[in-house]
């Protein structure tokens, strides 16, 4: 039997992105749908009771939630190409680390960024910031976090490249000119088709954001 | 050359307390250095610079950090014995699912429940026993989370039980009285030489806290 693969999803999530990468990268077909999360579906109700959150992957009939979860998944399930861990338990414990850190303080800087106003997005920004910093350091010399491949932190991290219109209109702020290095990293995960075809236009991901805002009533 | 292991810890950290029952349970010799947390190591903040939190794990002079990271490393590197997690990858995938869901809900709901007062506390307090009997329901008829043997959920999740004492004195509330499924496999672990020897004494757990919640300003 043929694996059955499921996404569900929401196009501008840099959660969904992970998955989305992942899978080109295996190689897995899969069936996209998209979540309207105003209303959500029966079966991202059934499939994530806990958090009721996209993105899940139901793999013949089973959901994995929490995309850094789903990202391992992937890559144990699916190992015969393109592994996201190096093979030494050290450098997968830093992999996990980073990714952990994107998470923590990179997804919690980037949501106040654009869902804050004033003093709390003031800093949010500078918090952004700092965190791209330091994955900036991490990085290095490499080609990509992952070494000369792409591995489980370039995935993790490389969604929030999408979002740099939002940065720049909703936060009046150039990640382009701080960070450098930290672009010039996305421009060579983007020459990549698993995350150029992962990627949505940045200008799309900006106009489902305006309307996330007015619904927030932050503009 | 043997291995070189050393605990950066604090005794009533859950977090340390798991990196403690995991290296009891595959038999790994380390020297343990409580940390004042007041005034911090050199070694704890040149170990992880980051986040600058115990507990660290340094293995051979690498430190690893985020205690269920480091609790993975842990089983990768001594996998010859008591392995964490079960070899089907969907399992694997579920008690990262778990053990994530300890961090992200249970831990939040816990901290709150000792470091704030009134309605905040009402509300974590709710929020915790909501946590905990989701995940009894996760445990059902199973002795461990990990099936018939202590697994990655079980080690994530058993120091709290060494806070029963801080719940009922400070937060006012029986854990034993509204969670009796959690209270029995929590017995069942510490049956385990690895997790009584790891769980400091409830009372010894409560005796800081009350120094904590006095430098806090609380009591």
């Amino acid at each position: 039997m043929a694996d059955q693969v499921v996404l569900l999803d929401f196009l501008p999530s840099p959660f969904g992105m992970r998955l989305r990468i992942a899978l080109a990268e295996k190689g897995v077909k899969y069936e996209y749908k998209e979540e309207d999360l105003a209303n959500k579906s029966p079966l991202l109700l059934q499939s994530n009771p806990v958090h009721k959150k996209i993105p899940v992957l139901i793999h013949n009939g089973k959901p994995v939630s929490e995309s850094l979860i789903a990202l391992q998944y992937i890559d144990e399930v699916w190992n015969h190409k393109a592994p996201l861990f190096p093979s030494d338990p050290y450098l997968r414990s830093q992999a996990r680390f980073w990714a952990d850190f994107v998470d923590k303080k990179v997804v919690d800087f980037w949501l106040k960024v654009w869902t804050t106003k004033g003093e709390e997005q003031e800093a949010a920004k500078k918090g952004f910031l700092h965190s791209i910093k330091l994955l900036e350091g991490e990085l290095g010399d490499k080609p990509y976090f992952g070494g000369e491949t792409l591995g489980f932190v370039d995935v993790a991290l490389v969604p929030f490249i999408s979002w740099l219109s939002v940065y720049e209109k909703c936060g009046n702020f150039s990640v382009e000119e701080e960070c450098p290095e930290f672009i010039a990293w996305g421009k060579r995960c983007l020459q990549k088709e698993s995350v150029a075809k992962s990627l949505p236009d940045q200008d799309k991901v900006y106009d489902v954001v305006v309307q996330l805002r007015k619904k927030l009533g932050i503009e």
